[in-house]
């Protein structure tokens, strides 16, 4: 396996909003694969997904997931690799449910939390850079022109519609 | 292992809350036995304690938890044994992170949520002996004798203190 | 009357989240009915069907309500078999309203809540076949079944839509 | 039975909080009763006490509730007497647990929901007296001289402590 | 002026809400006149409208509004008449922010809070009723029917739709 | 009347929080009064002091109440003077149902809302100053003095205490 | 540059809710500009703006942000002009999110909210406006006619629709 | 400068919560620097750091603050480098402002947000370890060891006290 990135996610209800992690690693030219990985109802492959993930080469884990969110802090507990955690939003509650069980995590095992939904995962992709940066001149690079062309991309004055 | 009903803890400083089940089984006759097994810290445990939950002959389990609790669902994951979830009161958000984390479990895996805090572990205590009473008469009746006691203790009148 | 579990709901229009429960019911071939006990508007109804709860043979009892949602706590008052509390979604509240309605029982009245809306009530129909398994071995290889058939339906990688 | 004003809560640890409303009630001259009636633990009480509430004379219910609050609400259920509800505070979620269950009745039987806390039940026996004033020229008077005495004990500057 | 019953809202826009108070009272054959009095907009017809309800043989106030609600408490405080307050669901905060602003009142200016929307109106006309019936033993046998007829309109069984 | 500053507040246990903006305008060097206006218990004293605020040269005013908090608002519908509001903290719901009563104003009177508490009133006595400084160079220096003091305090590097 | 009043707000997206405060600036006859100021995407464009608004004539400043909403507060950390902050509506999370963001300043920085959406942008202008109005005979008469105008449209009676 | 991590805060008294950060990186054997970097009162010295942070070689930092916490965003906002937030619990509001100030980050700016208070500083540091450990197998051994003599510090059973 050669991709660094894995995004995970409880059910593929999650995919609309992680896709835009994947999206933004596609734009910075981050190799990436994506499984569906549910705490609850495939326990297993979580725990084998985590066990391997440090020989399978894996560098960054982005786990996306809603309500009783426990996928992020779980995986956080199996692997010492970085896990980031993309809230996804619920019907009910609106992702708050997703928002605490991700973020209030006890002292042993961080998930690096992001915004609730799509924001949330596109910036998941950035994390991932930023944190794959640290040891790739090249795509630190590209990261810093992904982020000027950002903010080149706003115009000055707002515009009626 | 002879007790029916196990109480789990996510960690030391949830027992203080988790006692109080523990009271009201002694007080109905029902044998317990209590461990700590942390989701994150200790995660194979959970693994092991709910994978030989049926064959050791364990019938309820009661679990408390606080923060992302992710105990009662994992372990619900794990076994088909009923499982109570005890929302521990946090500092920083009162146990409505515990809550959550713990009541809003997708479709495939219930947890019995209880209050947050005291009050609920001791109706876990109580929800695990209506389960057991319903195939032990002799239960069912000190179940009775014990809801009737609680009505016959209310006094009239509120007395000034 | 042979159904185990008993059904009851608010009013008509909590019938389209119950329903779920229902529909796990009859997957795991558990007999039901399902009646409409309103707290407020048929006390007297939900004080008759407390009453007589055990008599009649019952042995699990959900119940749904929506806002300040009374009629799982005081089924709960009124007998001593366990009740299954599902909160139901409101306009204005989505369903907190309920929750803390179910969930937040003083010390002696246990009410076994699930998440809010639709995926609590399939997971209640879960909770009374789990609760109801204990005593029936066939029972607990159908729930082990439909368990093991829901992991399996869960593909490996999501895909585009 | 003389007193028009019936004093309820659910437990004597609400006491502390309903005596506001009683020591409103001496201070406007207007009798008063105090009964504990838990709607859990006492729900046969609370039945006698609302189905006898109108030939006993009572003409206004005043019902204190903390957590999952039914008590209110059922005793509106069960008398056409004006039920007053006062939400007590509790320890893990301050009182909006009691506040939501006492206020979001449904259609059909409304509770008359005041601040939560010992606010609420002071203002709880003022409501009482507000609508026993309309009837009785001379308590108008005294809750006349009451609202005017609190107007008037307002100084115009604040004082440094 | 002979209508017991003024209903007051702080907006054109709230009348949809409090049209249901309008409807019960109707139903219950209890005059009522409507007003639009905003506390903001129209502070001297607040003033004046509270000033002289008592004179003008009002009995009763239904006041709703939304968002800093401060109709219902400001009457409250200009009239010693019971005042029922509405809290009107608003778009950002569902109405949380009606609700807190209307029932959290300081000791001495109660305001007998209902539901949020159109289920608390309905009960603020209920509630209204209940309060004009402690005299008016015809409106009493009014108000008794239908409570019945709307207990005897709940069907024993849910349909599917 | 000489001060261009007014400082109101619902009642004198509002004072330790309100004494904070007092203590800003002290130290800029801005007169100021305060007062008792309660929008429930002193509902005149509020009209005569909205209505002659501008006659009487106030500039701006300070207004913090606490609960169902209708102060601010309603000095802002009876005077096109600025109004700054400060939401205290409460018991109960630590200030949030202030907030919401505060901040939530409709079209029409807006108030312009500081933070729950202490540093919200130290606040209000900032804003009071920053507004009077568009038309007094002075007093914008000894303002620009003031941020520059605040900014040249903070250390470099925190210390163990 | 002539314009006292300038609306700065984080992206394009803002713009349909800033544009209350826009339309009621251009009612009262009061200059303005709008720029697109985002704190994250262009903090050296919000350096620049703030570090010149003396000194370009800027005398308010109205600044509305969603989410994790930054840009109100460091404006007025760069500049001593009064920054009044708009909570723009999200989508998880309502606005509250914003609004904490915005109204939760420490000591030394105040931002004058307003409501969360268009009634505070709306409102954002009015506030500028009074502010403008207290060295401006002129606008002081024009903005009393506006809020005289606003009480005259208020009908008397609601009508159905 | 030779620590890979910077440890920034708000204040002076956000100290005994960071300093938990520090302690895990000492433990780690992780060099640290730590700064008080106000957002608000020192937004240049906020500028500088951000902007000088990749050439004097720093690898991550760690950001915290409370109430209206802008720091880390900021931060995010002025370095590629990752941020790591860390909400610091508030008076009125918990810490929930902290929050969502933190994580409800628009797309382009990820801040990798932890839980409220002391254990989401301590996890800070554990994240920061998990980044610098992609690049430092030694540290990554340390790491393993960490947290494997984590897990063996769990006792089996509860003790009470």
């Amino acid at each position: 396996m050669d991709e660094p990135v894995g995004i995970i996610m409880g059910s593929q209800s999650d995919w609309p909003t992680l896709r835009e992690a994947a999206d933004v690693l596609d734009q910075l030219g981050i190799p990436w694969h994506a499984r569906i990985v549910s705490a609850h109802r495939t326990p297993d492959r979580l725990w084998d997904y985590g066990r391997s993930a440090v020989d399978r080469g894996l560098r960054v884990i982005i786990a996306g997931a809603g309500g009783a969110a426990h996928l992020p802090g779980m995986m956080a507990s199996k692997t010492r690799i970085p896990v980031i955690g993309v809230p996804v939003q619920t019907k009910a509650l609106s992702g708050v449910d997703s928002l605490y069980s991700i973020v209030q995590m006890p002292k042993g095992y961080p998930v690096a939390t992001m915004a609730i939904g799509a924001a949330g995962a596109a910036n998941a992709g950035l994390m991932a850079a930023a944190i794959l940066a640290l040891s790739d001149p090249s795509l630190a690079q590209r990261l810093d022109d992904w982020r000027a062309a950002l903010t080149a991309s706003i115009p000055e004055e707002p515009v009626d519609e």
